[in-house]
């Protein structure tokens, strides 16, 4: 195991050091201090090659996405992300491949402010799991459960983006040259909306990140709140990327089923209305309202008051 | 995915219920409530089919030992278990098998008092990756640095036995049947030395878990702490059963080299001696003076004075 235990030096060192890590990589654990008065949450994620992406994917889009994918999870929660580790597993050192995954993963490592404290590189089939830690403070944290009818439903970004970069990936659409680096970049380098959690906290009645769909993911809020929604699905933010590559109705669709957008979808009082424009202009992300939340428990999608049937068209897994 | 998420039931609800878990599995994240003035242990382990465990391994054994293996992180670290994850990849949802490995993690989660918070079923070749998280009162942590000139060398247990029972299950050496058993329970439900670990808070001056055999392991403290040492090699701890199945030779080359022993390999001051025996008392575990710190930085293997040179007979990955 000699040859694995050389991949440590590849994430030794080159991480964020924050003052509450006591004790880094290199001993049976890591030691860190966790923040008074807060909770700390934490979130695993395990990405395999074949099923969650393709071996052709270049290791710096995956090293970040692998990370993104885990903050989204924190942001979603409200929590300030605060230490991961990385559990890596690959049939043989490869070092091009190793010194791009790490160059993505500390790339989003740096801009996040989350330390690799632990891990463990092992002989095998390609898979990575990253579990990351996070704190919030004590009641703060958000929710799926907490939607109340007549409370506002939003989502920050643009959905569909990433399902539509993944199929052009594929070859199975086409655009500009334009929106094709944009879409694509969409899919490669998510953006957990990691201020814009925070910023939620106290107004938000609860929030999920979007990672199979929003036609998918809202049901969890949905069940775990004892509610139902309707969506208007005219309100869908779309990219401009989005509106000139595909019909309107794909669009849609994309929005809809697309999954991997990891945009927040969150849900918002009536009386908290207000102070959203404050709270999220810290964050610098746009948000749309594109919904309600309703007392009967069912999920009704509305394309200007009739009803709208998803295609299912978009995200799959690879097999 | 949809077979994939009906996995989650069996790991859903099954858990200790720690008071200090405010939010379990089935959010964006797990929330629990850190101990004040306490420092948090983090370690992660990865299990790979036909790596690190062969296909044939009894689920229930598996995932005993899935967690065993890092319980003994923490146990080297003298903090407290409180809460894991899970990250299971498997190729199809197969009942059995799935029942079997729950109940063997649970054994040991609730042996040990900690809880699943949270964690991701995949698909995928197998493998099996989970983090926990202890606690350790601040400035109580034992590393792998502070071993001192003088100091004596300790291990708990007895050494080599989870070897020799691995070598009898693929047919390399055999025995009665009672050390037949005894020798492969060694093997499947390794005792991680919690309590062990935590009662050598204050006494002593560093510790390790041994996974990869004592031979390689020591090492790591020596280096971490920039000290040599002497190991009396005739003073290692052997079990009747392996005393009775092999030579003395083969006997010590399993207890230097043979690897998955978990147990703890520490040091402690002349003056910590005389407090070790009440301390460890209440752990109920053995423990066996096996040499001492050197200033010199090598380390010297003797058995009654001449040099002893191991075979290197003993674990290996499977690959």
């Amino acid at each position: 195991m000699k040859e694995f235990q050389l991949i440590e030096h590849y994430f030794t060192g080159q991480s964020q050091h924050r003052k509450d890590v006591k004790l880094g990589i290199g001993d049976d654990c890591a030691l860190v201090k966790p923040a008074e008065n807060k909770l700390l949450a934490i979130s695993t994620d395990t990405l395999v090659e074949n099923v969650h992406f393709l071996p052709q994917m270049p290791p710096q889009a995956l090293g970040y996405k692998a990370l993104a994918v885990n903050l989204s999870d924190l942001a979603a929660m409200g929590a300030e992300p605060a230490w991961m580790t990385l559990a890596l597993t690959m049939p043989s050192a490869d070092d091009v491949w190793l010194q791009g995954f790490a160059a993505g993963l500390f790339e989003a490592a740096d801009y996040y402010m989350i330390s690799l404290v632990g891990g463990d590189t092992t002989r095998g089939p390609k898979s990575i799991t990253i579990t990351v830690h996070g704190q919030v403070p004590e009641g703060k944290a958000l929710t799926r459960k907490g939607a109340k009818p007549g409370d506002w439903i939003y989502v920050t970004g643009t959905l569909g983006d990433s399902a539509l970069g993944l199929d052009i990936l594929q070859g199975r659409q086409s655009t500009s040259n334009e929106h094709r680096e944009f879409l694509i970049n969409r899919h490669y380098h998510p953006s957990p909306r990691v201020l814009a959690g925070q910023s939620l906290r106290g107004l938000a009645s609860s929030a999920i990140d979007l990672s199979d769909g929003l036609n998918s993911d809202i049901r969890h809020v949905l069940k775990a709140s004892g509610v139902g929604a309707v969506i208007d699905v005219e309100k869908l933010p779309l990219s401009p990327a989005m509106r000139d590559s595909v019909t309107l109705e794909t669009a849609l669709n994309y929005a809809l089923c697309g999954g991997e957008d990891y945009e927040l979808l969150f849900t918002v009082p009536e009386a908290q209305r207000g102070a959203l424009d404050t709270a999220l202009s810290h964050a610098g992300v746009r948000f749309t309202q594109i919904g309600q939340i309703q007392p009967v428990n069912k999920l009704k999608l509305q394309f200007k008051g009739e009803e709208f049937v998803p295609t299912q068209r978009g995200f799959e897994h690879f097999q």
